[in-house]
């Protein structure tokens, strides 16, 4: 049954996210918006558990009722919870008994796909797959931003390579004016926040066909971009003021030459190579330097297939909002997206890290303008 | 000259709103949001003194060279500044030094505008003028905030009454699907954010043709609904329990009795009058519980023309964005708007306290969504 | 009588430190530590209504029952108060407000002392007077915080000069081992922290006849005594770090030249003058650099008959405790001191803005050691 | 030699301490006060690598330089370290990095220590070896925070008992005024700050032989001490509120029975057990309760011969201050202990935790008011 076989593929590829670890990887919190390897392993199997076997497999037994409270993320329907600060506190459960949990939820859910579930029990499940594939890009920037946080800067895989390759010349495509249709079409999976198909009129635009690259930003750094506020938003200059910020996250420039941390350590920065790792302030500000801007989400969806994309998640000047006649979901699972609509930007597109198949055209990522750990990049629009 | 008149009228009309002030009321900041009714005074008349009479008034003496670090507001490019969260500590300069500074300026302005000034100094100075005007309003919402948060609740103006009345019985304006275009039309004044006149399609949707009540606001206290997450987006559930929030600012309910603090003092609620002083995610929980919605700011333009208004700054559900086209004038004036787009919602209407003739269908205002000092509201949208 | 002569000598003093004010320097509060000086007018007033008149006088009439509330400052006995980081905020009552309550509560204390007291009220009456005294001593350093930290600098009298003068060639006291007498010894006022006179025992110590001067300090900054930590606590280098902490406060160096704000504004600094205005971890880190040590407390007393003194609060090496013995007076009264025995470090002396007879040489003042308002100075020991 | 088998003893007895715990539960820093183990094992190592092997060990290799930078913890003098708080944040180095880090230090001393050191360094080496019984101590508080938070409340062995017997009944040491000698008096080796040995005189006073028992605090906290500002210091009651504090650190109150966390786990309070793990604050406001007060640290000095001790730190009304004559050793050994001489109070006796022989009569312990997760009791005076 290819449910079953999915479901396998997509645990297993959590496991292999993790297999580079040391255990001491797994427990720790830098930061409010990272959580702790194990945290992410623990909980989206606790999803399965609490949303899939506890309701609905007869016999099934808990592995333990306290998991509950370790492993809820932000559901308030399905009782307390770890604040996310604390997280990093946890040592315990250990590595070793998180990976006693996942094999006895494992096994319990392949026994319960033995029988084909009803259509909406697949359809919960295929919500729990997309989530886990959401925490497995999760896994890969909290990864990389507690060892790229580290002194040592250890590597995660000294053989893994950013498979990133760009266009250095940017080419613009242009779009006629006119009414297109925004929002998920098909029949398949897609997030609740996608649905609502609707028309929006846009004017006539140009989008950059490539991303912007390091040497691209590099040349708004050394032209004094961080310390021009006309750039910038009231928010984001103090947040540069504030923070003290000159260059993207996981940047350094070490007696002169420009370095960055990644998968195998620290290695010089490669001009041509997307930018990664900045902000929505960084993004609207160095457009607002070229006297360009950034698409809206809307632009992006309609251009969409006539543009290479896929390397980095990439900003919009979209306020992360719901589309005419988004209805949320009742109990737990209503709680997914809506209750974010406030203070986020829209990103579109996907990047390195995130699953194969994962992502899609009208795919709506969304986080705190100030936020850089992800794969962030820019594309232009004017 | 019309723009001298004008000039007079909305300069006397800011100190006619400080009238039943005493001097001590002048001068305290209780929260980085309000500014002291003094700072209000000397920095709309720093304006003029910055932008019209020191670069154009031949033989213009500055009142003092201080006031420019006193009374800039944001505006990065005209020097340093206090910062907000100082002002109420600044017991000079005095309310009578700030008084003859109003009367220095005013007197150059007269003289100044005897000679017809260029298309753009009239520009500029009507420009002041609406900047005058914007701060009228922030001095009764500030004044408001300074003797309703003092514990003795002294009234403003014992004669002054809220002059709202509203329709108790709510009815619907269905709006046709269709591209309506938004934005500012005519010749006359308007802000930069205003401009970029555009298509936008909405579908089908109705409109409330009244503002929701107080009545109508204390069943959703009384149904729980600051105790129910479900209602509420993440950031304001969070909101809520850290600020233990139970009701709208200005609320009381002393010994079983709903009370308000209005310009008269502390008053019993009155049910049938328009909601006021409720932040967007209140907003925002209460057109959820109703299982409705806030209108989009392109939903209220479209359909203004056909709606009473002007009791509220009407929450909606637009995160405030550039209009397409959107430029920023050159030097301290492009700092006006431009750069506030982000992490702020749109508020449509007006209010009691907006003076008259200011705002208009195309008006766009705008703040944070936790914020609640101004003459907030709630119109529904389905 | 005298009680009634010294009640309208104290009460008038305070009224005449606040002559020289504009309304608006009575309300504000830049900093938690610092009280508007209306706040000082009504809580001193507050203290003979509540403590005297109230539960003593028959017939009196309570001038307004919410001023408990409003100037109650930290008697957790006599019901709820303002916390002090909102005496700020509060633009009423007024300043002529205020006044009328000193009027009402000095003429009902005018007549209720035509009969004498009993001891224990002539006693209670007699703290009330050392409490205002105290109260006029911070009139005068919060007064100079609100208007030395105003950017345009006012005067606060321009007649008035510090009186200070100082020996300019230190000379060394040499006291001999053996035990001491210390605390009240005699049979007027004194504060309950006074009380319970007890031995010590001293061994051989010198004790400085003179002040540090500023232009001794001065040598210590020249010498970048802020930038070598060996000379500082941990708590105290961590101070001077989070603050960037370069000099004494109202100490300017502009343009090269040494300035320092006094009741005339802003003057040039005084090389022979006492240093005034630092922080306990100052004076340690500046005796330290001498290879010298602050003085104990009871090395100060047993030392004091033989120095000159009265300039400067100085800061001692002694944390405030316990004198053995030490017992709180039941009820309010009782939490005027003991409550603040922790986690502050004991001054011996007195500065120029000390009521005159107000301090003696068993008198215990105590700070937090980062607070630097106060007039404190460094006499070193060794 | 005898300094040889110390070091190998008191190395040993560290990993022994630290044998328990799971890989993850040597990385998390669940409060700023707690460091995580592996970060004790790292630091008492590099103390023996920095102070002896580099400068005087010839041929020693470093084992890695940017160990100085992790491992250093307050050190100013011996070049940048990682922040206090972000200890926890460190995934790396891994424990068994750590452990081979020990290994390697470990065979350089004691290859070094085959040719007996000058006094110098053998004073420098005992130092840093009571320097890592400090630390073990440390390890054993940290450890049971780590754990006793952790919601699982996992034990860390669930052979250990807690070894604690005590006298149900009280009995008091008179003691009789006169003057005693203060101070470490021997040869052997002593902290810096019990040097100076000095005479301190005292009054008549009596001393408690017995510590406070849990049931005792009991009835403290059923006779409503927590809600009662009288007995505790202004501060102390802000902190009591601040932090909701009901009862003493690793009680719980589950369903009407006093639990406490230990090392089996959760266990029923033992009404006899003398009580642990309280604040200054508390020490104090349960004294003031019984109508006495805490000995000072010379009082318990004095009368210490007297008395069987060593089950708790016993907090004193001393703040932590130095002796006369006190002077830092030169370098960064000068930094031990004088630079913590501001805001702390004094704490006599050991602990359960505290290594044998490692404290004695003259040991002067010292942690700020607030602080419970040591094991810390009530000793009382009057």
């Amino acid at each position: 049954m290819q449910l079953k076989k999915d479901y396998l593929t997509v645990r297993k590829r959590t496991e292999d996210i993790c297999a580079p670890l040391k255990t001491e990887d797994y427990v720790v919190q830098p930061v409010v918006d990272v959580s702790p390897p194990k945290w992410h392993m623990g909980h989206t199997t606790w999803f399965f558990e609490t949303f899939i076997l506890i309701p609905n497999a007869k016999g099934y037994t808990e592995f333990d009722p306290q998991y509950n409270f370790v492993f809820n993320s932000y559901y308030e329907s399905v009782g307390a919870r770890v604040i996310r600060t604390d997280r990093g506190n946890l040592s315990r459960p250990a590595v070793e008994d998180i990976i006693r949990y996942r094999r006895h939820v494992d096994e319990a859910m392949q026994t319960f796909l033995e029988t084909p579930p009803t259509p909406e029990l697949e359809a919960l499940i295929t919500l729990g797959l997309n989530h886990e594939e959401q925490h497995q890009e999760l896994l890969y920037t909290d990864i990389k931003y507690i060892l790229g946080h580290n002194p040592l800067f250890p590597a995660y895989d000294p053989a893994k390579t950013s498979p990133v390759t760009t266009k250095t010349a940017g080419s613009w495509l242009e779009m006629k004016a006119g009414t297109y249709e925004i929002g998920f079409p098909g029949n398949g999976f897609c997030f609740d926040n996608e649905l609502g198909r609707h028309k929006v009129y846009l004017g006539d635009y140009s989008i950059s066909d490539t991303l912007v690259t390091n040497a691209e930003y590099l040349d708004f750094i050394q032209a004094g971009g961080y310390r021009d506020f006309r750039h910038w938003h009231a928010e984001g200059w103090d947040w540069v003021k504030k923070n003290e910020v000159t260059m993207p996250m996981y940047w350094y420039n070490i007696n002169g030459q420009w370095m960055h941390y990644n998968w195998q350590g620290l290695q010089p920065l490669l001009p041509d190579a997307p930018l990664c790792h900045i902000s929505f302030y960084e993004a609207a500000a160095f457009a607002a330097w070229k006297g360009m801007r950034l698409p809206t989400e809307f632009e992006w969806e309609a251009a969409a297939p006539q543009l290479s994309w896929g390397q980095r998640w990439e900003w919009t000047e979209s306020a992360y909002l719901p589309y005419p006649g988004f209805t949320k979901a009742p109990g737990a699972i209503g709680e997914y997206n809506g209750k974010f609509m406030v203070n986020q930007m829209v990103l579109r597109g996907g990047s390195e890290v995130t699953p194969p198949h994962h992502s899609r055209i009208t795919y709506r990522n969304f986080f705190h303008p100030s936020l850089r750990w992800q794969f962030t990049g820019i594309r232009l629009a004017k």
